[in-house]
């Protein structure tokens, strides 16, 4: 591994967060085709999830692939998928050398996209800025191994951990730079997701604003009886983006009917303890194509991700008002007994958005 | 105002920071003595508030303070209290020239000082680095003005602003280096304050420890019964370091016997709703002679100095954990219905501390 390397995949890594939260199912991928230290294609996975980044940057090198260098943040596939395999048309394209960041773990390719590459003759290196490939494809592995989407959980708190007043008086605890954040994070993941309370007090829409963004997430909700306000801002707006109904098995069949005629998609879960149960919630929407969920809560649906240990991100938005304990709390209740028992997570950062402070954290290492 | 000014001024103020929490009921004042560019005195008010900044740097010039410019943080005082005015000392020295950040508000000093010295024919210049020296002396000016000291108010919570299980366990959300830098801040505080709940809950010593530091702020209990157990760590060593209770008027006899006993304070304060009130527990400080109070917690003390509008500066600690709705609450009932009538406040900074999230903020400007 030399700093060239490193350079370029750092590069085709840039490019491969383009595709985070519209190309999934697929993996959002980044290549880069280099040749006499000139690079003459770029590509990543486009919405959807094809063309796959191999290809875009094939396409922009056309012949002079021929003895050059891809640098791609994620082994090539090896499958007749929906396309035929990017490790074929590398070698297609007569390309010398592949420089990839991580093996892909989904079992059709797994190691084979590599063996296919290096038979034909070109040399492989593997694990240039693998960490970096991991945490940015970290939602497709997740998909890939554990079949549940990664999963961002952000809560907006006043100084003493309070989402709204006792009244349900919510608007707006942070200030405007910290929302336009909050839009830009959405855009990054594949769904936004609230519990139907919020969905209920707050009548969000839920989508990106102001960023001169097309795509939008997918919007989830999680409704255990689908009981959401059918002339809402998401009901209204859920043929033209799509809106994910997580609700129980047997659900009011009128109910069910009317949501489907304003464009909704029914996902049925199982229940756990008379809630929907988190888990098969996440499994329901990985095997849907997610790969990375945005949660904004309410408190309910916050405590039965924290409860099963399924937060992998946790993004807190603290504003410099109190609003007392009689206040909406931001995590519901989580039965614990003593602190050793409460779910930890790691501070990878802190920094001042306008007049808030905004936290990320990290599921703590064992 | 010059760069030479703002340079030797700078010096003075830090040099006056190290009298904080250790002086009152003076001020902590830091003066700086130069002659032909060189500093020939340095002071800062002693322990208990005597020696004056003043004095200590014209011991140390002696003779070469004749024709000398001494820089201090506060407007030296005109009148005999316990020792003779700074302003005449000045003068006897024989300076030519006093640079001075502020003048005093206390009705005795209130410009006085500054004239005594333009009569004595000595060049006098003041508003210099003005607006630092104002923050410095915040606890100092609020007790003269308005009769109480300056309150931080800090609480250590998790992620949800919580500062224990249901069960009470609260040792440790943060972790060391958090508390240290909490030991640090108790030092510059002429007072830590907690309610009886904390108190008897966690038993704490409240002390500075691990920092070297020899001389420890008071430390203050409100107490309305009194009612905090006279074997734990506050009543063992109240006849060494300073306890104070605040209760409520005509307290049980047998308890104010025993603390007094054991070296207590007692101070009667005033009841607001069948709690001490606020402001008079803040008054009586004041009176007391405490220019600044270090408050951490419990939720319902913080209700009450936040329900008054007495916080003037707000610390958070915010841990990587989560412990539920049913924790206890950082802060107590408020009773706001809307957020416009919440307290608010503006960031100073954030930073990490470990791996927590400290955040500072002060009352918001009108």
């Amino acid at each position: 591994m030399n700093e060239t390397d490193k350079r370029f995949m750092a590069l085709a890594l840039s490019l491969g967060r383009r595709g985070q939260g519209t190309c999934w199912p697929n993996p959002a991928v980044g290549c880069v085709i280099v040749r006499d230290d000139r690079i003459i294609g770029r590509g990543w996975t486009q919405p959807g999830g094809r063309p796959h980044a191999e290809t875009e940057a094939l396409a922009q090198a056309g012949q002079g692939a021929r003895g050059a260098t891809a640098y791609v943040t994620l082994e090539p596939c090896a499958h007749h998928g929906k396309t035929p395999p990017c490790a074929e048309a590398l070698i297609a394209a007569g390309v010398s050398r592949v420089v990839a960041a991580v093996e892909d773990s989904d079992p059709r390719v797994a190691g084979q996209g590599f063996a296919m590459l290096r038979e034909a003759g070109i040399d492989v290196v593997t694990g240039v800025l693998a960490q970096q490939a991991e945490r940015d494809l970290e939602g497709f592995f997740l998909k890939t191994e554990q079949g549940r989407p990664f999963v961002t959980l952000k809560m907006a708190s006043s100084f003493d951990g309070r989402i709204a007043t006792s009244t349900g008086h919510s608007q707006w605890i942070t200030g405007p730079q910290a929302r336009r954040v909050v839009h830009a994070m959405r855009a990054r993941h594949d769904a936004v997701m609230v519990g139907a309370g919020t969905a209920r007090a707050d009548d969000p829409s839920l989508t990106v604003r102001d960023l001169g963004v097309e795509h939008q997430p997918v919007r989830v909700v999680v409704s255990r009886h689908m009981d959401i306000p059918l002339m809402g801002q998401l009901a209204r707006s859920a043929s033209k983006i799509p809106v994910w109904l997580c609700h129980a098995h047997h659900p009011d069949a009128e109910r069910a009917q009317a949501w489907e005629g304003l464009g909704a998609k029914l996902i049925p879960c199982a229940l756990k303890d008379h809630h929907i149960d988190a888990v098969d919630l996440l499994q329901q929407l990985g095997q849907a194509g997610l790969t990375s969920v945005f949660c904004e809560g309410g408190a309910a649906l916050a405590a039965s991700l924290l409860a099963e240990d399924l937060v992998d991100e946790l993004i807190g938005f603290t504003a410099g008002l109190t609003i007392g304990a009689e206040g909406l709390a931001a995590v519901g209740t989580l039965g614990l007994e003593t602190l050793e028992a409460a779910p930890r997570f790691e501070l990878i950062e802190t920094q001042a958005v306008g007049g808030d402070v905004l936290h990320r954290w990290r599921r703590a290492s064992e």
